[in-house]
């Protein structure tokens, strides 16, 4: 029996729209590595969303767009500022380290957000010389942890971080989640917030696969082209990348999508409120649910026919993952799933 | 008015067996990261090419291959020995001195094609600590120039280099167009050859995207998985990679699409073999005739119509190329257009 | 006026022994590149102390020791436990990132040093491809605070490692120092305990510049040759580094240099003791006191006669250190000093 | 029986009054990291022959002066253009590029000199993102093959990179050769030709060890401070290394030794040009000569009483170098024996 899919969003395969718009692009021979018209609308599609004078570019996957769009913005002697639980300082294997040669500095936070306190206490070694020097904030929006920066707080975040010299980086890997909770639009939590450059995410929130390289602050010279190129992302037949943005940025499908797995955990997470048995970690705010359970054969049982990660080492915190693939009935199954196993498991004593 | 290809392969599309591969893919949640039914079939489908001990892994494009897969066989001290004219030399904007910072040792050769004898050339410093240490020799198949290596020589370049103490690589990123017109499997050409690894590319010979590592040599551990999430190249909704190889992989398509192009290309080459004006820097061997007109208005006027490639900086050399979706009736088309324009220069002196 | 120093052991000149016999080595000309006597001997000195199949290397600088030391036990996707506190991870402006492209994991500790505990909780994700993967263990010896492993802690830790796949590093920095509070020889705390590679330092200890590294751990094919040249390293006129490692590690002078600069910090300590407004943050067991005064004008005061750091952001913490040179009479004075700064201090409210 | 050395200038020892001044620097306790008196001193004497505005750091080998110096002029995806027998490209066991990621173009020269041909020739893929950028021009001054380049050649080669937006690095590891054979100031062969950044030589003409990067172009904010401390190259008893600069640089030594090496060299030329079994294969313009002998047995015998490097891998040319502690002497006895060794050869047949 196939498991039913809260793991992850990325465990969704494509959506239909999408999936057309690609398989139109696929329409006789056309120049390579961009230089296609699917890849000029795509990036016009962009620049509707982000603003005019955005500097777009297309990699495969969201380390690279981490890993080499923070690279722009660094120095070898110089440091990223980033919650611990940052997708760049856990989840990418060293990727940034290993192609940046650089320092992330791993910030404890209680729900994944920096604050300028935090960024502010990194700040106390500057200029000696035996230190790595802090010149970029990463922030993830939403965070690993599904929680979110409000506005205001981006505002407060990068106007302290440009006073000090600091670049803001954006790690919007689920940014359509962000914008959908927030009730926003995609420029509004990136650009008007003072971000300098963003990670956008789409693989998550039902492409195929692809992401974007966003650059909002191009005062600087971007030789992003040779950068892209030398980090082994510089897609040959870029069309069919560059299509399936345009689909996911047009009628609206990136907010329609990310509202449908927001509220699918939202959801998830009102038939749960009532289970005096599981405590959530953190706010549920986006697309996922850290669950406590504290109960391991509970866990167990679950995962025969549910597909999730366990998310602590001890074992007792899960993950559940919505998308825009998961339907109103998935939930209210697994969510009676989960409440049916608790009980099992309290009559067995 | 859009130009006809005869600029590269990967201005070709997908062939449509791929395509409609890839979108039967798109069959509801799986787990990501290539732990999916589609990729265990796609290895499958590559050890039955390549033979049963292979280890291979996907990543997304053919610079990614070449410099991973490198960088497994490499200490920082250690270097390359490479043809001057090898893609990982001349056309990877520097990714593999970038991630690796190991070195490539640049070897002129007259047709693209290293040499036990330009091989042996390069590693006279053995053990001079001045000097770093050639560890790996990486063979083109086709060469950049379209050139093959016969069955005999690359079998004397991995026994000369195997008894010196070098692994040798073979960046395949046309590696279907070597096979077909050397008429053999493509185990025989690479793992029969005694090739450790090998850059197997998909993308020039009809995929959207996708390129392979494959491993030949597997008796050492392998920790390829760490080096491609660190490389940036771990792709979440990995089926619809694999889902193509499986598709290119099955019913001879890779032989048929390579042999398609490979014909065209000869067809060109006899067109124009009566053409003077015209002389043909390399045996044409694959899909790619390296074309000296020495006259800069013909191909200036060519390329109102045609997309193609100036190959040396004197703009007098021109590379042509065919794939799986260039047609007969085009070959002949531009033939036509070639030999007119010839006729029309000299009409006007 | 000159401060006096309790600084920085490296704020010490040169012993009068080392500096005599790096003269005595200016004697005609000799082979580069330490093929020459002075460094065979240096060599052979060393493997009396710490054993005779120890692989002795000279470098210039303590990072350099110890980057290049540990790169030699990583693979790029590996990673280094150490204490947040260690060289490695605060003091060497991200050279070991730079450098080998690793990563290193910083575990929050109470005085400097890492435990069985710690290490493990570092282990959990042994084989998750997302994750960098633990290879080796950093310990300074002593610590950055002045504090000591014992030799049963050392064993402990090297025993746990070993059975876990890890390797292990120990900064010495200041390890005679370490050794002579410890009362015991130097390949007791070292080889002796299980280290596999070690960085020994003699700058602080009364050299003019040179520092080691000594691999224990013969069993592998051993590079460093070519990794000290690549990586900046090799001296030409390295005699005159060999020399003073021979007058160090002869006649007990690296003994006699450690034993005093610790005795003066005890005696330091006994001074201080009785004195209510200062705490010590760590145990003195080697040649540094950490002090909490809580007073920012005695130490500003203190600032105008004597050069020493101040340790912690918010300015309350110093650190006060003793060298081979630093006097007996220096120290009662210093003492006395803080004392009648802290008395003016208290009379003035 | 010790042989006498025609190897390399970094055989020598230290001159004595460099090794006075450096224990003269012996002088108590002093602040680290090259915040002492010596250090300002020397600073201010390369500032007197470099010009007031230039900014100065030590490092300890010639490899760490260059790639550093250049490391501050690249990203990632630029290259240096540089003669093929170059320091950094062919004896630093590939530092450059494993430090920086980036690449050198090597360039075939006659005579080990670049010139604005050679430069231009490469610089026609300027744009293309396939093609590693040239961002800097490296010259060596002498070259590795003795070499020199004229003023009016340096400002022909700097006018044209800077109009071409390249920057310019010179390799002056033996730099007082230069100047001392041109009869100029080291100035005049520098700053006032163009250069942009300098890796001046010390230890070859005669210090125990140091050299340093000095930069000319300061219109850039310089972090070299970190860089050279990320660099593993912070010496902290930077003293004895500026010390020796001082006296180096101070009442004409830095000219009188490398005179000296220069015309010792030219004696040896004078006594061996009438052999007619020698050829020189290039001009002897400073301490070296480049010898082709063509008799194995020649320079076997030579080989017993004399150490000297062959040079090609044929093994039939040798390099000859003098340096400050040659005697006249040495060198007429080993003209003298070069002759008795060809007789005695010549006789044998």
């Amino acid at each position: 029996m196939k498991k039913i899919n809260f793991a992850s969003d990325n465990y969704a395969g494509v959506h239909p729209t999408i999936l057309q718009a690609l398989n139109a692009a696929n329409e006789g021979d056309c120049a390579a590595y961009g230089n296609d018209r699917w890849t000029l609308e795509a990036i016009e599609k962009f620049k509707e969303h982000f603003g005019s004078s955005s500097e777009v570019f297309f990699v495969s996957t969201g380390t690279a767009a981490n890993v080499l769009g923070l690279s722009t913005y660094l120095s070898s002697y110089q440091a990223v500022i980033a919650a611990e639980t940052s997708h760049i300082s856990s989840d990418e294997c060293g990727a940034f380290e290993n192609y940046t040669g650089s320092k992330i500095i791993p910030v404890k936070t209680g729900t994944g957000k920096l604050t300028v306190d935090l960024i502010a206490s990194c700040l106390t070694d500057k200029g000696n010389v035996h230190r790595v020097q802090p010149a970029v904030v990463s922030l993830s929006q939403p965070t690993e942890l599904g929680t979110l920066y409000s506005l205001t707080e981006l505002k407060e975040i990068t106007a302290y971080a440009h006073q000090n010299g600091l670049s803001v980086h954006m790690d919007g890997a689920r940014l359509c989640n962000a914008a959908a909770a927030l009730n926003v639009s995609l420029g509004s939590v990136t650009r008007e917030c003072g971000i300098d450059v963003l990670s956008f995410g789409g693989t998550k929130n039902g492409m195929l696969g692809g992401e974007a390289v966003v650059f909002f602050d191009t005062s600087r010279e971007l030789p992003f082209n040779f950068i892209r190129k030398q980090g082994m992302q510089l897609s040959s037949k870029m069309r069919f990348v560059s299509a399936q943005f345009t689909a996911l940025l047009s009628n609206d499908l990136w907010l329609k999508n990310a509202l449908h797995a927001n509220a699918l955990a939202h959801l998830l997470k009102e038939q749960l409120e009532p289970v005096q048995e599981i405590s959530l970690a953190y706010p549920t705010q986006t697309n996922a649910l850290f669950a406590r359970i504290d109960n391991e054969i509970v866990i167990k049982n679950l995962l025969d026919t549910y597909a999730f990660y366990i998310w602590d080492h001890d074992g007792m915190e899960v993950r559940w993952m919505t998308s825009f693939s998961t339907t109103h009935e998935q939930v209210l199954d697994f969510s009676q799933e989960i409440k049916k196993q608790i009980v099992l498991f309290n009559k067995s004593f």
